[in-house]
């Protein structure tokens, strides 16, 4: 249905912003992303929006209409608005003239299915959501199937995750498990868990990956738990040159996949 | 000289505030690093604080002591006051216990010695302090000789980019200029300048690199202009195997830059 909403004290709006907080965004199962490009993206990969909220009265790209023409014909809703009620709730200053809320759709485990892709992101704790973001940006990159979250991370469907992973968040599949749950889960069929190590004089281009290969990453702060790390099938270290002993968490993932993909794309 | 502040009214705190803001930032010529690990990488690299403020009565490292007294004997200050302040000075929660406030130290473009390093990696109007801190903690691990700020970028001593490069604002040099600046010192001596590129077939890893090499990463949402990615030598593309086309701007650079390195540092 299209509609028009013009005051900022209209309920809609207040749940809409709610989204911003953890607890209330999982209860309601959705989440927000916005601008045309990235709506687009995930109308491509089958989704579309509950609820398109698109500032009225100004000249409409045809891509726009397009997704609008969806939006009603599945049954959701156009909502008209204006460029501060839309600012208000993106929570930014220059916001996007359009955004959707949309059903989040994390993946279960067991309905993973490894062989779909060479290669997989696994994380553990991520406490950043521009770094999960960037994860599964970078995931899609690479051609990875999904990312795999071990453990307590921030939400990959918060605002700022899903802003920082540019359309990936409809890409590549998104999964939230435990440790105990994950390593029997990937023991029980193929694939080779890979791990950056400090504790290791393995360099990560003198390894050997296979398909399906894990890239196993560890917090931003502690890195990996030592018991997490010794169940990998591979403990690799990138050369540091420099004072520090460790890369920004999504910049390590992203060498790494880069080096995995590089090895798998090279003619044997 | 060693002393102590309890309120929060004391003028001393709003001028360590106002360090946030990048007009006031720069007048002073001051920025905020925070941790005694990074401030005792600071204090290898050379730089010690010129005001040290420290939670008080609690146990202490020793290198902390080691920290305060090189202050001290330096005619610094080391100020002893509650978390709640440190906290407020940081504008974060969970606040270290010890902060520094430091010079900043801008690099002029002439007084970069291009043999220096192999790498140096260039950014065009970089906007995220997060992505601007990560290039140079990036740069740190490759062995860059430092990062060079083309245009108006975000500010490189900010709190937030500060923190995000873990230390390597102290060992990597800042350099800050505008393109006509730098493409003729460029030119008066040897350098490959290396662009990212989506018009260009040529893959990232079939190009040959040589040092001293520049790497040259666009702005986060536009990329480089069309006629600073003319002047490059080299045009470069990574295998993008997904929708998007392109990575975050920290992790462009670095897996380009890991690639570098991986040329230089190969037996040939």
């Amino acid at each position: 249905m299209r509609r028009e909403i013009t005051g900022f004290s209209n309920p809609l709006l207040k749940e809409i912003r709610g989204l911003r907080e953890k607890k209330l965004r999982k209860r309601a199962g959705l989440f927000l992303a916005e601008g045309l490009r990235i709506m687009t993206e995930a109308r491509d990969a089958g989704f579309l929006p509950e609820m398109l909220f698109r500032v009225k009265d100004r000249d409409v790209h045809a891509l726009e209409i397009a997704l609008e023409t969806a939006v009603l014909a599945a049954g959701g809703d156009v909502i008209e608005t204006s460029p501060d009620i839309l600012a208000k709730l993106s929570g930014k200053e220059n916001a996007q003239i359009i955004m959707g809320v949309y059903k989040d759709h994390p993946t279960a485990l067991e309905d993973i299915d490894r062989e779909q892709a060479p290669i997989w992101l696994v994380a553990h704790a991520m406490r950043d959501p521009g770094n999960l973001g960037t994860m599964l940006r970078t995931g899609d990159a690479v051609g990875a199937g999904g990312l795999i979250l071990i453990d307590d991370c921030t939400d990959p469907f918060s605002v700022e995750s899903v802003r920082a992973s540019m359309g990936a968040i409809f890409t590549q599949k998104v999964v939230q498990c435990r440790w105990d749950n994950f390593l029997p889960w990937l023991r029980a069929g193929k694939g080779q868990l890979v791990g950056t190590s400090l504790q290791t004089s393995v360099d990560y281009q003198a390894a050997a990956y296979t398909a399906p290969c894990f890239i196993l990453t560890g917090n931003e702060a502690q890195g990996l738990p030592d018991d997490y790390e010794s169940q990998c099938d591979l403990r690799v270290k990138m050369p540091m040159c420099g004072k520090a002993d460790s890369l920004n968490a999504a910049v390590a993932t992203a060498v790494m996949a880069y080096e995995v993909l590089n090895q798998f794309r090279r003619p044997s």
